[in-house]
């Protein structure tokens, strides 16, 4: 927030909704933690262990719950923004400040771009250096195309939508308004599809696997953020499609004809296979495997390094996953588990064995 | 398939073999599901579940097996081609309509490319835009290289290539005939070496880690397709090699060295590490993990999610991996795996008291 | 080595230390191991098993420890540079002949790359086709970009920086001195954060996710090196962190505002949640999976595919992977699994059987 433009409160709560208790008149020029901020800067309280920072913040504005301000013991020199949500405030007026203070950006077409003469691209949007936009595209309203973008035939991009460096798009996908790409993402490569065209086993073994097109494309709603280096193929013979507000961390593969559901979360290193169907609301942790073909509910949550084979059927919290343990202590259950067949034999022996002597004492009696 | 071409049965028969019954000279100009198709399309039979659905299918022709054929009630109005493998039938006349269909790419180097003097480009290949081709590279006839690529000195490209946007080739690795590689592959990175140069321990330690040269290449045989964002790292002192007809699908990690048997597939998510030595025809599953130095046989299937560790001589499924569970069930169970060496000892102990019983109860007799 | 170019064992010495026995004037053109080395070659010994290979060996020259120098039968013809660590000075030695191998490259910037004005580009740099530099950034001596790279605004590269290509490196990271980054890789992406803004369950449950604009950058020390398609995203607030030196693999994913230590290494596929502090002289196996807001102690080291759910105070080795077993044994062994909790209660209802038979008999007594 090197700039020196400010926002009143009263701006911020038009912009943003809540209610202003104190001065609405009163100007801020950035976000600071508590026991950081000056006057002229807005502050929140989004966790309670927190609270007591309050009491000597020389924040000048704060976002604060109706709940949260009814503890406060001080509130003297601070000008609030009553909230339901103030992390979620936070967040927005951190985005309004660096919107302010952002280099502003000329709209058109970096000489070092590559537009196909047959695509349409809106004068409002932003085409960065040694872009390529493809023959049938449609780029629309303030779309920014980072470096390197490379934007396939036919190729759909709604208003705002925003493709960081060398993202490439292939023919035919469609992304709604204001979907964020993160560097390097790949939208609408070829399913992993197959056909065994073998006869003989062993050495006998001839033929090959012959490539199944894909035909379909992905299909992306709107406020959709894609995070660097994922890859999120096209559909066999229908789309791939990741429905409005679904957010999708680093490094995540979604395969072939894939649907994922409005709101849902996914971390880093996910893999989903193909034809496979996510809820809605769903979160998915890091480095999950989801096997293809099966259906999670809504709400469902799968832990980190979990491995799905099988639909989720209820929402819940599902697990599949051990947190490490020293080295040594692991090896000692692993062997055991190994051989847990051999342990409940010995149970089943002793069971019975017990049950010999009785059938025995009941015989001597 | 909006286009008006069409293709003869006989003319399928004769690029793709199988028998016609009925009319060879039938036109078809798509391919569609039995329910769905119409007298100018082929549909096909691949699994028993849709064999009801011929006896409805206003389809003009169909693909099937001779074993099928004999199954079905209704022959009437279809015209035949019997074959083997419908499935992969299927998915060649698939790949037709779609040859027939395409834009037509007027050969040549983009203006916005950049081709080395010192590389040669066969006159057939299509470069795209903001390609880059290096000094001493040899590439193919009718080769694409799509926006963006780059492709290192000495890199030699065989015959109807194909890299999608953004692909890297570093220097010197060799593609063979009819290769595809999806968005953002790298082929060719530095493999993972170095050599530890550390005295002392603890706070005291001193030193650095010395980068090991990677002086190998890639060599890739024909027929490979890599998936998007895969990485495959040239050897140290050898190539890494993949051998034909390997299909590997998008984010995979192959190490330094690795060797990866012709027709094996692997899946997406899966990491190979240095000096791996995967045998023909294996599966690999999704997120597999597969330690350095090991020789996987001819065959070997590996299910998603499970890790290797020591070579796996015989073929056969592999598996290490746990479906998920519901949370608390899982904990439940997860916790006396922790402890399982407790509940041996329990048995034990059991098995002890018994046998001590046994002897009193000798003793006594 | 196809160079005429040749290295006396003097200059090597004087370069990278280590005593010459014999004939420091003797020159070597290129390496090779034991059994392949000629007389203009040298070699080295860097494991007890080709100690054998020193009889016969033909190599001129022989980097060799003093204490398997003090095993050797035969040292005649061979000139030995002695070194603590022959492995890291033969890694040293193989650099020095690619170096020396290495096609000239002329500083300067490619035609087909954009510089902004407002960016600083050492001379000595060297800038390949289709490179982007945006506006404020800083390119240190000998700088190497690759074809297509993406250098944001504000973004500071120190000397001797190899960026291989299409990498992006967003703005305002920071790449220390000698930092490698292989192709494709992703620096400074906006880390996973969103705040949730739903009111309501269920079907009922309306709002979205906001995003936290991500307004720290990734400061990376000297001499670290980055593998292919690895993702690094900048900070929340503060940078995320990578201390000097640190080696990482291909496919790796670290979260915002984590801390990695010097010279910690981090193998393939591996991925680091966010605000996670790893200490130094760590080892991360290929695929670990390490959750957000935990530390990990100096030197520990977490054996592949296991996850890291709570801090690691202590250094050791840690583990949470299974090794693959045959695919029946593994389901037998699994199920058992899932019921661990039933094998407990048979053994416990042993054990009550048994304490009240003890019970019984002593009431007899």
């Amino acid at each position: 927030m090197a700039s020196g433009m400010t926002i009143s409160l009263d701006e911020l709560t038009q912009r943003f909704g809540g209610d202003v208790m104190g001065k609405g008149a009163h100007r801020v020029g950035g976000l600071a933690p508590l026991d950081k901020a000056g006057p002229d800067q807005i502050s929140f309280l989004a966790n309670q262990k927190y609270l007591v920072q309050v009491e000597s913040t020389r924040a000048g504005a704060m976002l604060i719950s109706p709940a949260d301000l009814d503890k406060l013991t001080r509130r003297d020199g601070i000008n609030f923004i009553v909230t339901p949500n103030p992390y979620a405030y936070f967040a927005r007026v951190a985005q309004a400040f660096i919107d302010l203070a952002a280099p502003k950006v000329t709209p058109g077409v970096h000489p070092s771009a590559y537009v196909d003469p047959a695509a349409k691209v809106a004068a409002s949007a932003v085409i960065g250096p040694h872009v390529t936009v493809e023959a049938g595209a449609v780029v629309g309203e303030r779309v920014k195309l980072d470096a390197g973008v490379s934007v396939g035939r036919g190729v759909k991009l709604g208003d705002d939508v925003h493709l960081y460096p060398n993202v490439t798009v292939y023919h035919g996908c469609k992304l709604g308004a204001r979907v964020i790409v993160h560097a390097g993402a790949v939208i609408g490569a070829d399913g992993f599809g197959f056909a065994p065209d073998f006869v003989g086993e062993g050495e006998a073994r001839a033929g090959t696997w012959v490539k199944i097109p894909q035909v379909g494309a992905v299909d992306i709603a709107d406020d959709v953020e894609i995070g660097a280096n994922t890859t999120i193929d096209r559909g066999a013979m229908v789309d791939t499609v990741i429905e409005e507000s679904v957010k999708i961390d680093n490094l995540v593969q979604i395969g072939h004809n894939c649907r994922i559901g409005a709101y849902t979360v996914i971390a880093g290193c996910a893999g989903i296979a193909g034809s496979t169907n996510i809820g809605k609301h769903c979160m998915i942790g890091g480095a999950v495997g989801i096997a293809g073909h099966v259906t999670l509910a809504d709400y469902v949550i799968v832990t980190a390094q979990s491995g799905v084979s099988k639909s989720l059927t209820k929402p819940g919290i599902y697990t599949s996953a051990f947190p490490t343990m020293p080295h040594a202590d692991w090896n000692r259950s692993a062997a055991l588990y190994r051989n847990l067949d051999k342990l409940r034999e010995r149970i089943k022996s002793l069971e019975t064995a017990l049950a010999d002597r009785d059938a025995d004492a009941d015989d001597k009696a």
